[in-house]
């Protein structure tokens, strides 16, 4: 089946806010084996709209469109339709009479410009919106569908779930996109490319190689007639990029980092405290994240200035010697943010978040600490694309590192 | 000028990344007069590429593109408008150095395939990415321009600032939509609107109150044929809101809390330190994502358990007494964090991140607490919508409170 996803709204071109609802349809698509070919924002004008929805029945299986069903004369997506398909709109009796017991129970008088959330054409069917006032429409001719469904993300995703999604999967014929995805650490891409070898250029199951922020990941997805029949084509092939790059995969799909790293610990019955510099509380903030992590982060010290990181126990002799920006000034963060807290392990980060230079050390020089126990790993790097970028990549440098420690902890 | 916004990548139609490039271009345009109609999502795919670029070219005076500039097969941008104007890609001599010069600096040996970020057609000239492997092409033939920037985000941002939208504005011409925001803190959203009273009736220039994570935002907004006549429609009226508001704005436009506490530290010479409990380090984080933070920000303290906050000097008794989660503990974090790092001012935060109850207090549950040299201010209330959204809404909390307290000092 092919689809089209059409949001409307002038203030989506205005920039004013995120079209999030595109995104979420597009992700649900490959499940149901919808293969989805574009997507189209527009504003609210009836011309534009009735162009653009068009184009869109004239070449798509499926178009789903979010936004401009509310009741004023700028919400022009009914209009839309009917005149795409040459059809006259209708105030429903039904319809009407719904909207008009939803303004009286919230004891609001109904507003008779409201009335055209009650419209229908001959070929749609209303579809409820029980958190709103506009229901949707399902529209069915010449053996394609449109969906039209409200713009507030809310309702639209509570409307998908509830109502579209399940009569399409009804109608589910042709096949189906199932992925899994292997989170890697500790690999480059062009290793990950080189350990997989022959495996990439599988055709059904696909391999995929990304470089994201947390890692390389391997993307593995099959097409089949149904989800079942997908999962058993990628399982084999999981087992296979297990065997070749298992001890670098961390996590799966949607799994986070942090989390992951949140789990070890508490299997293990571990306790963890941190020490910041350039990474200024977001590595604690991300810990933190995790629902229960109160369990195993016992404290977090940001210490900005040498001194806030002597009075934690630095030795300002080290800093003197080496630089606030170095490996062992890292090395002793972890350290002191350990024996403070009575953790067994211990995380230290020092580097230049920049944008100017530091102990005339470039932006993005990075220095991390991994202490368990007195064991010590650390890690330097340095590259820079900005403030917060630098300091995102260093949390999740001391994540992976952590993750890395904590593989060989048993 | 009529614009239109193409982004590249099957990635985007999988769901698999949410597209934040079309609603940062799209947030740029309005001040630089230019009308956008239509963004377009299309996967890595030749022919269909082809077809939104020269739909989008045939119709608009400005095609902003970003994404598939990659060096592989996948990434047909450069193809699609090659195709589109009828020319010819060649290798870019120039171009070609610069990219083996990037990988050798990196001691990476040159992939040959790369050579395919070095292209130009005759009606391109290169748009540097310094962040990058793949330069932009600018692209001007039949009194029509076609930008390709990369798509990762960092890189297309930079680009962006650095590199289009300076030349973008040398031809700026059309009328051109001003908007100024106006940021308050203290006021709920109703009294807002009955302190503005007729002036949101106001056609042009508008006035539209929006609720917002920071505050209530005043929007001005004025059309006129040029920005600096749009500025003058904008001043008297801004004047008149600063009038009926002024104690309660903070800021403007793009301007966050943080930045705006971090200015005023700064004028008055005043130093900074933070005790954190279930904001977890983002108070801390978000602080220290303001550039020269660090002439301020002395320190910061994560301490998730009592244990924890004991050893920095709040009373264990105290804690015993009235529970961890209590204005009481706040006050004496805000007191120990400001005494500890030696600082002017001590913020402390104490609650309920969630999802579960914490002493029987549920979650949402929120003290803050601000230090200034022994006076002490303190908001707390309770509002649960998720883990995440508690601590951000804590640390914009402690932000206000921190700015109150500053307004507030001479």
């Amino acid at each position: 089946m092919r689809a089209e996803i059409i949001s409307v709204g002038t203030e989506l071109l205005l920039g004013e806010i995120q079209d999030t609802n595109s995104h979420f349809l597009a992700s649900r698509l490959p499940a149901m084996g919808i293969d989805l070919y574009y997507i189209t924002v527009v504003g609210d004008n009836l011309e534009r709209l009735k162009e653009v929805i068009g184009r869109a029945y004239g070449r798509s299986d499926l178009v789903l469109i979010t936004g401009g069903l509310g009741p004023t004369d700028d919400d022009v997506t009914r209009e839309a339709i009917a005149a795409v398909l040459g059809e006259e709109p209708q105030v429903d009796g039904a319809l009407a009479q719904q909207l008009r017991q939803f303004f009286a129970s919230r004891g609001i008088s109904f507003p008779e410009r409201n009335l055209k959330q009650a419209w229908l054409i001959p070929s749609a069917v209303p579809i409820p919106n029980p958190w709103g006032t506009a229901p949707g429409w399902w529209v069915e001719k010449e053996g394609r569908i449109i969906v039209a469904m409200p713009g507030p993300p809310a309702e639209m995703t509570r409307m998908w779930e509830e109502e579209v999604a399940p009569r399409l999967r009804q109608r589910g014929r042709g096949e189906v996109l199932v992925s899994r995805t292997l989170k890697t650490l500790g690999l480059g891409e062009g290793h990950v490319d080189e350990l997989l070898g022959e495996l990439t250029r599988s055709r059904n199951p696909t391999v995929a190689v990304y470089a994201r922020a947390d890692g390389i990941h391997v993307r593995l997805a099959a097409k089949a007639s149904g989800v079942e029949e997908a999962q058993s084509l990628i399982a084999p092939l999981e087992e296979e990029v297990r065997r070749r790059l298992g001890p670098y995969i961390w996590g799966v799909d949607d799994e986070a980092l942090e989390a992951v790293v949140g789990r070890l610990l508490r299997e293990k019955g571990l306790t963890l405290a941190v020490m910041e510099s350039f990474t200024g509380g977001l590595l604690a903030d991300t810990i933190t994240n995790v629902p229960g992590s109160s369990a195993y982060f016992l404290a977090g010290y940001v210490a900005y200035q040498p001194e806030a990181k002597a009075a934690l126990g630095v030795d300002m002799e080290l800093i003197r010697r080496h630089g606030v920006v170095s490996e062992e000034v890292a090395v002793a963060m972890a350290r002191a943010a350990r024996e403070r807290a009575g953790a067994h392990i211990g995380v230290g980060t020092t580097g230049v978040a920049g944008p100017d230079a530091l102990e005339g050390k470039p932006p993005g020089t990075s220095h991390i600490a991994v202490d368990y126990l007195g064991q010590v790993r650390t890690t330097s790097y340095r590259l820079y694309q900005g403030r917060l970028a630098t300091k995102r990549r260093g949390v999740t440098a001391a994540l992976g590192l952590l993750w890395r420690a904590l593989q060989e902890v048993s």
